[in-house]
This record gives C-alpha cells, sequence and structure tokens, in this order.
C-alpha cells in the first residue's frame, strides 16, 4: 500500500498553527478549502470549527464527554458489589499538553466496491489535553477534500483507566436553518421514511410521528439519525454520520432548535449507562461532510477511509452475489415461514413436527426450493436465499422466546442435504437464514453448531435478523453490548468462511472496509414495506445510509399489485418497473437481489434480461446527476478481474471459484454473444458500462453525456425506458427498450415517469 | 425404581375430601401428622393452610400471581416493538374445575449423597383453577411427612400462552413470633453471617444492618432468603425454601410484621420483570419443612425429593473429591492471583505477559503447584485446586471488564501440559478455575474452548466464580436469565464430562439430584471469611444452606492467626482444630477441601491424620445431636462401593478409576493397617464409621450413645478433642488424640470448647 508522508503539508500547518491567534489550533484540508480549528474555552472547554472557503459550516460546538470513575485494582475478599465512581468530567477544566501534525496520501485496494482502488488523502492534527487530576484525552482531526473526521482517544497510561460514559457532549452547531432528509431518532429501528424539513422542522415533525406511532423508541422530539444530510441554501451540502462504530453505542443526534445545534446522543444500556470502556481506547470517528455538488456526496468515500484496513488475510472465499430468494412470498402473504398450526406453542425439541398436520402454505418445502433454484441457475445468478427453512417460525415473534430457534433444524420439507446437492449441482448456493427473533444470547449459544451446519452442508453466505425487543431484556438494539454482538457474529463468520448480511442490525458504519465478509446489511426501510415506500426514497437513500455501506434494499419488483399475489393484500408498490431496474446501478451492493418470484420475471423476458446483464462489482463509478430527494444517476464499469474470472468459468475452464461464480449471464454480455471459445479461454471483456437512473414523484427528463466512454470507441445502447404513459400510479409496468450506437460525444437524453427510472447498458461493438 | 401407588391413602384421602366444608380441599401426610387444606375465598382466590397435630403451622396464605400477558401470533411485516400486554390477574376470580389424588412410595439411588438409599413418599393433591376469561393455572401439593412443596402449573393448551411476571404472591402466614436464623434479602449475594431473632425482628435487624452496609442488594427492610430456619415456642422446627428453581429467578421472601406473613419475592430482572415464562411451564416448589425435632430437619430430604431424577445416561465419571488447593496462599495476602504489576490495565492478546516483569507474589507457579502436588499426593488426596493460573487477574475485579478473561491462556510461569502430566504421574488431578468476574456473555462465548482445554489436559472438574456485577449490565445474580445460565454452564460441562462447583452462583435448591455433575456451590459465607465468621454458624448452615445441596465450605484451617501467613493482615479466624475436623462430617459435601497450607499439616501430623481419613461419600448418616445456632454432631457410615473401588485401586487391581481414586489413605484406614493382599483383592473393608461436632461460642459437654454399631462387636476409636484448655480465641490449637475400645452400649461423652468441636473415627477390630 502507498503512503506518502505529506511533508509538504505537514510543514505548511506549522506554519499555518504558529500564526494563529495563542491557544487557537488550525488545520486545512489537502485542497486548502476546508480550516478546522480547535481551542480552548476560559473555563478548559475544548471547542472546534469548521469552515469551507472562509464560510462557517460547523460554528464553534464543544467537545468532551461526562464520564463516571470505576473502581480500580481490586479488592477480592471484600467481595463488595462494585459502585459507579464519581463524576468525572472530561469536558472542561483541559490545558493543552501537545499538538502535533500528521498526514496521509494512500491508495488502497476494496475487496469489493464501487471502484478497485480508492484515494485516502488527509491532514491530522492531534490535540493532547490534560486535566487537573491528571486524567488526558488526545482529540485526533482528519481533514480530507471533502470533510472531516475526529475521535477521542484515551491513552494506556492514564489516571482514567476504566471508566463509564454518562454522556458524549460532542456538538455540530449548525450555521443556518438548513433543509435537511432525516428519519426519527430511536434506539431500535431505522425503518422510517425520510423527513425532507428544514432544522426547524424537525421537532414539528416528530412530535406529529410520536403521536402517530407509539412504538417508537424514541429519546426526544429534537432526535434525528445518522447519516443526516443537509443543504444549505448556498448550494453546500453537509452530511454528518461517523465511522468505525466497535464496541461503543450508535449515536443518534439531539437537536436544539434555540441554538441550532446537535449534539451527540448515545444509545443507552439496560441501566441507562452509554459506554462501558477501558484505556487504552477511542471512540468511533465523528464525521462532517461538506461538498459544494451534490455528486460528490455520493462520490465520497470519507466513511471508509475512516476506518482500518482489511482484517482478514485470506479474502479469496468473499464474492459478489447476485441473488433470488424464497422470500417475497412470503413478505406478500402468499405464503408462510411456518409450517403448522398445530401447536399452541413451541418448545424446540419437545413439539414433534414429524407428527404435526403441515398447513400447506409453507414457502420453503422442496419443491417450491427447487423451482427456484432451477430458475435462478437458467438465469444467471449466483444464488438463492431460503427463509422459513427451520423449525421455531410458529411463535417466533412478539412472545420474548428465549430459546426461539437452534438454526440447526429444517423442517420435515426441507430437505438440507438434497436441496443444497441439487443447488450445486447447477452452479448455485443457498443463502442460509438465521432469524434470532433478538434473542441474542441464544444465538450466540448455538452460532459455532449453526457456521458448522453451514459448512458442512456449502453455504458460504447468510442472512441473519434482528426483529423484535431483545434478550438480554432491557437492552436496545443500537448499545455497545448489541453493537459488540454483531460485529462477535462477522468475526466468527469470518473463521468460518461465511458472508454476512445482517437485517435490523445497527446501521453500518464502514466496517465492510475491516470484515468485507459484511457484505450487506438492511438499516433502513426496504423494498419489504411495498406501499410503505414514498418515490422519493430510493433518491435520498444513497446520500444517507448507504454512506456507511451496502444496503440489502432488495430491488426489481415488476409486479406492484401485491392483490396478484394475495387476494387479502391490497398493498401497490409505488414505483415503474424501469425505476427497479435503475436501482441495480443507483444502489451500490455486492449483494443484489432481484426480489419478485419468477413467474413476473416471466412475464417480462425483455426487461427482466438487464437484470441478467447488470454486474455487481465494479471498476469505475461515475455519479452523473444528483440531489437527494428529487433524482440519482449513475454510471459504473464492471470489474475486470470478476470478468475474467467468470468468464473463465463460463469457459469451463479450471477455476476454484466455478461453483458461486455460474452467474455467467451477466459476464457472457460483457464478452458478447458471438464470444468465440478464445475470447472465453482470454476472458477478453469488451468495455462495457451500465447506467441508472430514479426519480421520485416527479416526472423528469435529463440528459448527460457519456464521455467516461473511450474516445474514438462506437458502442451499443441498450435503453429501458418508462413507456410515454407510464406513470407509478396508473401504469407502472409500461416500459420500452431501443438501442442505438453511441460513443463518448453521444448526450444521452431520457424520460423518467413519475415514480420511475431508467436503465441503460453499454457495449463496445467488436468488428470480426 | 420401586414406586407404589398409595391405594389405601388415596382412598383414605378422597373420603376425608368428601367429609370437608363444601369447597375445602384436605391432603394429609402419609403419617396423618400434617393436614393441607386448600380453599378459594369469595372472591375466587386461593388459599392453603397447613397443620401438624392440629396445630396451625401456616395459617390461611394466598396462592396465585399478577402476570403480564404478551402478543401472541406474529405479526411480522409490522415489525412493531414488543409491548407488554394487559395485567393478568392469577389471584383471584378463580373457579375449581377439578381435584385430584396420587401419591408414591419410592426408593431412589443417588449418585453421590448422605446415604445410598432415599425413600421419596408423599400424598398428592392437584387443584385445576380456571377463570372466566379461560386461563387456566394448576397447584399441585405434595404432602411428606416431614413438609409440603407445591408448585403451580401452566397447561399447554391454555389462553395464557407467553406472559411475564410482574409478582409471585405466595404467602406463608406464621402462626407466631417465632424464633429465625436468617440472612437478608439480597439479589446479589448469600455471604451473610445469620441473624437470631424472632420474627418480629428481622425489621430492626435489617434496619441496622443496611445503616452499615451500603453495597447490599436490598429490596425491603423485612427481606430474608431461604432457606429460612424457625423454631416455636412450642419446640416444632419450621423450615421454609424452594426446591427445583429452573430457568425462573430465586425467591427471597418479605415480612409483614403486621400479619406476620412472608410473602414470596421473586429477582427482577433488568427491566424489573420478574419473569418470563411460555406455557406449559412450572414454578419451583415452595417448601414448608415441618417437624418436632431439629435432627430430623437434617435427615429430611424433602428438597431432593421434590426434584427431578438424574438427567445423565452415564454417571460413572462422576466421583467424590477430597481437595487441596493453590489459594488459601492467595486468600491470605500470603500470594497473588495475578502474575505482574506492569500493566495499568490488561487486554487479553495484546498485553504481553512474556514481556512482562514478575511481581514475585504469584501463587499459581510450577514450583508451588508442584509442592501441592507433592503433598497431596503424599497424603492421599485425589486433586488440588489451582486459582490464578490463567491470564488477566490483574485487573479482573471491579472493572465490569466485558474481556476480562478467556479461560484457555496461562500464564508464563504456569506450564499447563507439564503440570497435569505430573499431577496424574501421581494420582492427582489438577482442578480447574474458571473465574468470570460476573462477565457471563464472555464466559459462554469462551466456554466450549474452556472446557475442551480441560478434556485436552485431563481436568475432569471446574470450580467457576460469578465475583462482581453482571454483565449482561443490569442483571442480579439471582434472575431468571442468570438461573439459566447457571445450570446451562453444569449441562454443558456434563457434555464434556466434567464436574462443577459453582461459587457465588444462585443457592442451590436441589438441582444436583437431576445433575449430579454440579458436586458444589458456595452461596453463603464460607471459610475465606476468617474472622468474619461467627463461632455458631457452622451450627446453621446445616439447617439452612445444606437443604439445597452441598457447599465448598473449604475446612480444615489449622492455623488461625492470619499474621503467620502474611504479615499485613492480623485476622484471626474463631474456632479451634477440633472444630475444623468436626465439620468434615457435620459438613455433607463430595468435593471436600484441606484449605490450609502443607506446612500447617506438617505442624500437625496427627491431627491432620484425621482428614486424611474420613470418608466423603456415605452409605449412611446418623444426626445425634443438634440445635440450630448451638451445636450439631452427626455420624456417617462410609460408603462401601466406593471403599471398594478405591481398595482395588490400592491392591493396584485394574481399574478403570484408578486415576482419580489414589485417595487412599481414607480407605486404607477401612481397611486397616494391617490388611493383607487378600483383604485389598477382596476389598473387605471393616465396619467404619466417622462422628463430628461442632459447637458455638458456648463450651458445652455433649454426649451420645454408640448404638448405630453392630451388637456384639469391638470397635476401635479414635477420639480427636479440644484439650482441656482449649478455647478459640485463647488457645485455638490444642487438642487431645484417645484411642478407646467401644460398642453399640458406649455412650460416648465428650466436651468442646467454645468455638470447638470433636471428631472421631470408629473402626471394627477384627482379630487376626
Amino acid at each position: 500500500m502507498l503512503r506518502i508522508k505529506t511533508i509538504l503539508a505537514a510543514a505548511f500547518l506549522s506554519l499555518a498553527a504558529a500564526a494563529q491567534p495563542a491557544g487557537v489550533q488550525t488545520l486545512k484540508s489537502p485542497d486548502g478549502m476546508l480550516e478546522l480549528q480547535f481551542s480552548l474555552r476560559e473555563d478548559g472547554t475544548p471547542v472546534y470549527s469548521l469552515c469551507r472557503g472562509g464560510a462557517p459550516v460547523v460554528l464553534p460546538s464543544r467537545l468532551g464527554y461526562e464520564l463516571r470513575g470505576c473502581l480500580l485494582r481490586s479488592d477480592f475478599a471484600s467481595k463488595t458489589v462494585r459502585t459507579y465512581g464519581e463524576p468525572v468530567s472530561m469536558h472542561d477544566g483541559f490545558s493543552l499538553e501537545n499538538v502535533s501534525f500528521d498526514g496521509a496520501d494512500e491508495v488502497w485496494t476494496p475487496v469489493w466496491g464501487e471502484e478497485s482502488q480508492i484515494r485516502n488523502c488527509y491532514n491530522e492534527m492531534s490535540v493532547d489535553l490534560r486535566r487537573e487530576n491528571g486524567a488526558r484525552m488526545t482529540v485526533r482531526f482528519r481533514l480530507y477534500d471533502d470533510g472531516l473526521g475526529f475521535r477521542y482517544e484515551f491513552p494506556q497510561d492514564n489516571s482514567l483507566t476504566y471508566f463509564v460514559v454518562k454522556e458524549e457532549l460532542t456538538e455540530f452547531a449548525m450555521a443556518g436553518d438548513h433543509k435537511a432528509f432525516w428519519i426519527p431518532g430511536d434506539y431500535d429501528t431505522e425503518e422510517y421514511p425520510y423527513n425532507e424539513t428544514r432544522l426547524s422542522g424537525i421537532r414539528p415533525a416528530n412530535e406529529k410521528l410520536g403521536a402517530e406511532n407509539a412504538s417508537q423508541t424514541t429519546f426526544s422530539t429534537g432526535g434525528v439519525q445518522t447519516s443526516i444530510q443537509m443543504k444549505t441554501d448556498d448550494g453546500l451540502y453537509i452530511n454528518i454520520h461517523e465511522a468505525g462504530v466497535q464496541d461503543y453505542p450508535i449515536a443518534s443526534l439531539d437537536f436544539d432548535d434555540a441554538t441550532r445545534t446537535f449534539r451527540t446522543w448515545l444509545t443507552p444500556d439496560a441501566e441507562g449507562w452509554k459506554g462501558h470502556l477501558q484505556a487504552p481506547c477511542h471512540s468511533p470517528w465523528r464525521t462532517v461532510m461538506v461538498v459544494d455538488d451534490a455528486r460528490k456526496v455520493l462520490a465520497s468515500r470519507l466513511i471508509l477511509n475512516l476506518n482500518e484496513p482489511c482484517a482478514l488475510e485470506d479474502v479469496s472465499w468473499i464474492h459478489p452475489n447476485k441473488y433470488m430468494g424464497v422470500w417475497w412470498e412470503m413478505i406478500t402473504g402468499k405464503s408462510a415461514w411456518s409450517y403448522t398450526d398445530d401447536f399452541p406453542s413451541v418448545q424446540l425439541g419437545v413439539s414433534d413436527y414429524s407428527a404435526a398436520k403441515p398447513h400447506g402454505r409453507h414457502g420453503a418445502n422442496n419443491e417450491n426450493v427447487r423451482r427456484y433454484i432451477d430458475f435462478a441457475a437458467a438465469n444467471g445468478f449466483d444464488a438463492i436465499l431460503v427463509e422459513g427453512w427451520n423449525e421455531g417460525w410458529e411463535d417466533w415473534f412478539g412472545c420474548q422466546k428465549d430459546y426461539v430457534f437452534d438454526f440447526v433444524t429444517p423442517y420435515p420439507d426441507f430437505d438440507i442435504e438434497a436441496l443444497n446437492a441439487y443447488a450445486h449441482s447447477k452452479g448455485i448456493r443457498i443463502i442460509m437464514h438465521h432469524e434470532t427473533s433478538s434473542s441474542v444470547r441464544n444465538y450466540e449459544r448455538h452460532m459455532e453448531a449453526a457456521y458448522d451446519l453451514m459448512n458442512r452442508y456449502g453455504y458460504d453466505a447468510v442472512k441473519s435478523g434482528y426483529v423484535g425487543d431483545i434478550i438480554p431484556y432491557g437492552q436496545f438494539h443500537y448499545g455497545q453490548e448489541m453493537v459488540n454482538h454483531y460485529l462477535y457474529a462477522v468475526q466468527e463468520a469470518a473463521r468460518h468462511h461465511i458472508m454476512v448480511n445482517a437485517h435490523e442490525a445497527a446501521r453500518p458504519s464502514g466496517l465492510c472496509r475491516t470484515w468485507p465478509n459484511l457484505v450487506g446489511n438492511e438499516s433502513a426501510m426496504g423494498t419489504e414495506f411495498r406501499g410503505g415506500i414514498p418515490p422519493g426514497h430510493t433518491t435520498i437513500l444513497p446520500f444517507t445510509r448507504l454512506q456507511g455501506g451496502p444496503m440489502d434494499y432488495t430491488p426489481g419488483i415488476f409486479e406492484q399489485d401485491m392483490s396478484k399475489l394475495n387476494r387479502d393484500n391490497d398493498d401497490r408498490c409505488r414505483f415503474t418497473i424501469c425505476n427497479q431496474l435503475g436501482l441495480y446501478v443507483t444502489f451500490y451492493s455486492p449483494l443484489q437481489m432481484a426480489a419478485d418470484l419468477p413467474e413476473h420475471y416471466e412475464e417480462f423476458p425483455d426487461a427482466f434480461q438487464f437484470i441478467k446483464d447488470v454486474a455487481v462489482d465494479w471498476e469505475e463509478s461515475r455519479y452523473l446527476l444528483a440531489e437527494p430527494g428529487d433524482y440519482v444517476v449513475t454510471a459504473r464499469k464492471p470489474k475486470l478481474s470478476t470478468l475474467n474470472a467468470a468468464a473463465r468459468s463460463v469457459a469451463g475452464l479450471p477455476d476454484g471459484k466455478k461453483d458461486y461464480l455460474s452467474g455467467a449471464a451477466r459476464f457472457v454480455y460483457a464478452l458478447g454473444e458471438d464470444a468465440t471459445a478464445d475470447d472465453l479461454a482470454s476472458a477478453r471483456a469488451r468495455d462495457t458500462w451500465y447506467v441508472g437512473g430514479v426519480t421520485d414523484e416527479q416526472e423528469r427528463t435529463v440528459s448527460f453525456p457519456l464521455d467516461f466512454l473511450q474516445k474514438g470507441v462506437k458502442y451499443e445502447a441498450t435503453i429501458y425506458a418508462d413507456a410515454p404513459d407510464a406513470d407509478y400510479e396508473t401504469n407502472p409496468q409500461a416500459y420500452v427498450i431501443t438501442r442505438q450506437t453511441v460513443t463518448d460525444k453521444t448526450v444521452m437524453k431520457l424520460r423518467m415517469a413519475r415514480g420511475g427510472g431508467f436503465a441503460v447498458s453499454i457495449r463496445e461493438i467488436v468488428k470480426k
């Protein structure tokens, strides 16, 4: 990995620091546009501020903690019940001990991602603070061209060794009543539609919501979750989030209208404490992204860059997945996760399923699973998710059962061995499902056996779920103990070479850089909410939720009318088919689902072709047009290394990965239907791009140049566009597919219907 | 197993029931002395009462629960955060659905115990109750000659399926202001000295204690723990406890002075709830023992009989243990659990112990452990406990560290492989130590690896510890989640053929009958409290703590002056050497320690001989004299089967158990020093008895007949008695050892000094 100490910058900075009024420490971004200032107030309160081109982005805002000390060395014989120590202020009374500067300009290679290489270029300032009682704390600032990251560090040799967080006091004082895209603060779920208001509109909107929704675990009517995307009246895009949250509670923000200040609000534990820490340790990174173009938000890698490098030596077993699932039919009520109605309540190991009468609506039965395997294999997918395969679904939810699942016992009509063998014979992997029902102790007790079972039958990916209230009782989904658990599950999975897609877990903060087997999360309102999702939703997520890592959004719904699947379900999805196609490009994920039923794809084979073709791992990404809440248009070029591996597997050449790289169709597209055996053998993929666009409830026509194409090269573009009369409410399934020859000079002009979108496949034309 | 349905009793009972005033249901004990009455008040509140010989023991007392219902079948899509349902009364509005009678008279064989066979003889009455809303509950009463057990049962097919316990309302209304021996109610510890007061003295005593001891987790100044031993002015001994507590919180009692009524007080969880239950299920047994002689309390098997039979098929790996330990020297401060002073705080896997400077006081070092192995082997012990062997002791306590131990990484000066090999070569097992520091999630995460390590190196027993506050935060030692954990640890240990001795765990309720690999618990103030233990303490524990199962009390301290071990420790134990010898007989445990240091036993080899000789598993036990708080004198006959196995191992004959049955000395005693090879081969043990006595701070002379000896047989008695001038304060180490010939006609008269006691070995004299 290339790492250049930016001598010049450092020298410049020390000069800059010297030039400042006494006590004010300054750090500038590599391009000089952003300026961070740190100082201590008279009472020793640490304060920072951030400007862009001289204009304030974050007004002077306090830093620090209110803590409680713990007992130090033990007195065993007394065996006294531990009591938390006296209050320890770590937010005032500080003196400046030392300031040091550093920086880096390096390039790193993600295992998977939106591009094959990522530049990590920042200037750094570390401020060492000390209180009279000897307690020390360092605040480390890293300033990038597109934003700020800073964290608190507690050194090893410190009078403050073991402590409890009463409150983290980090503040973000905003310079105006910005427009904001946000969801309410909640300790247990992020599955909300977005609010688009001024900052002054947060409290009224939350008050209204609180009145409507009693089930919220809210803490304040000023509460919002991160990442929160803001836009200033001067056209600046400000995004507040966090990076690298490990063994520390997830932070929400509490907005104070009087001062227009966000204060960090950590998720408490069952006792109300907000973290138990032991030095040496540090907080997650607090981040403030600030750019002058919405597209730069999508292009920013601030969160990933602030996370630690990959912790895994061997990543050969981690691979992108395009999958289908025995899932949407349960979501829509067409079939069920459960197997029988016989049991008033289930006792695992006691309730005898072999003698139970099936209710006949069980989705994960041998015949149905085979049907999905056949269809997925025939259409070049890598895997299928099968939910409801294991005993316990009859009373899994809402009863707070401790022993709710054992994660290893299939229902009588799910032949785990035969189905996996059948899937593998067709180059398909079955994706395991571990719904924990939030009985977390029970999951950890069975985790090793559950992962062993997966290894035995050849599963290499698991979707885990945390629906319902947490057991141990009194904990929240986003508290420190659960944040610790989610990562524990990912680390244990890595030991077993298993990829994890965790639903209802804490929203990601870039940990997938360090543990790339964390290939997906939910942590937002996904397609399962159907009609509950407003058209603009998918134009906001790339600015917020996706900043922390990929989302298993499950796009690809072609049948918007739920009553076609379940006559008792009158729900209607609010998007067009082309909108769904566009999402495969506008949403990045190495794990991408085609969520609808095989029979619905069979109704629209020409539109389905795009889902078959589109890649899920990328060499390069271009963000062509973007405005949060309105539209997103993105272009991406498939990653060549993945193509080559796939091409070899298509060519039937020896390849260890062949078993899971059957997802051939998308590579065949890049190779061309007229590819010869030689082409396959040499895996010479044609230059290929995919472009996707989505809009909100507004119809709009967009145009964008294809200047990312190679000069002087002709390409064929296949365009999947909403039909002129398409409309998400009245005519969602109308689309037109056209072909045209394009070059880097072409400016493409496309119309998107209300709730619509488009998709384009662009492939180099090769003269034979 | 013999099981006689007591037809007669049943017939008699139905008659009795018929003879009662309408609505009153009556059950009598097999001997007819105890009578239980059940009825419903006008408002449908269930009530029971208990009489003995017509005199009231428990006045009419209410039964039932205040519950909260849960959501039933799930509505997945909504993913609503679970809210507890409406209040559900299960304490009034009941009507009587059915009453049925049953009974048993059977004999069962414990794996280990105070006798080789236990009779389980009771009459049973089941009362099925139903509320208008359809919620059903059965109260099952079992009446023995020595007491009552009853429990609540919730049937499988019930309108009440999943529910939360707000309060269990079971009451015990006492008929007088009895004398009581009790410790304060506490959610986290039972390690208190006993109070001896009238019932009316409970509150004043608790108020005084609360003022002195802020670290208590108390819930009420009326709070006491079970088992509580009472004595009425009419000489009845009443003992309230519970049996078979599984996946249910431990119950304390709250005393109401106005009505002289104890109400059940369950330990809450982090949310304040007192249990999460799913039908079919039942509560633990609530027990009221009532007998007319203190010795019958010690002879009672009420608690064991109410527990389920042994759940293990193969128990061949479970065996008694007489052991020593690298432990007392840490307790007294002579040496340390920790290894170094180098680390401000320990990070397992990061802190480099191999490079750390030893502080030189580490007890569990190779040389010291070898010294204990040599001494234990030379004196016929089975095992030695070694604490402080693994990394993490530098900051293990009071810091609420999650990752505090990994249970598999030894300190640099503890060679786990070599030491175990050395121990095994001398017929000694090392007892593993798992101090969890109450970081329970961490323990469960490492449990499998920890037990695997034990199997690899040949450990077959573990002492586990739960010192400090529980993690997950907000839980208590005696809550449902922890009660579930303690049993989980025992069950997982059984899979690995490991015996468990759990300290600071919930006080036992007879589960050792079902899981006999639970060979010990602490759950009371043991010898480690040294001078904190008043002389009367050991005369009370057999009536209270030991009712639930064996205690690892760690007797055998010969050196009462702690300053001899650690000049900074001026503590003095308050007992004589003979008192310590007496405990090996008055306290039953299959796991019995000689807790003092080898050098102290070497000072008193003739007194130490009794500890070497005395058995730890029994054919028969006789309770000769007893008065709680004053004195206990017990006689026991070693179990012949154990003797034979040992004799074979002494004789060097093939025996799978030889490796751990090296504890030969005590068997050699039973065989006689003059035993021939033939004697050994035939394992013909002589008839042997051991008698032990302990007193409180009062000097007293006791006399008892040896009428339990075989008629017409001559025995040699070796008597270890306090010297005439012995006294726990002024002269605790003075004793006299005498020998005399005795028969079944002999009446033995022995003096016990203040804080003293005695021990007697009695062996058949065989003429050659």
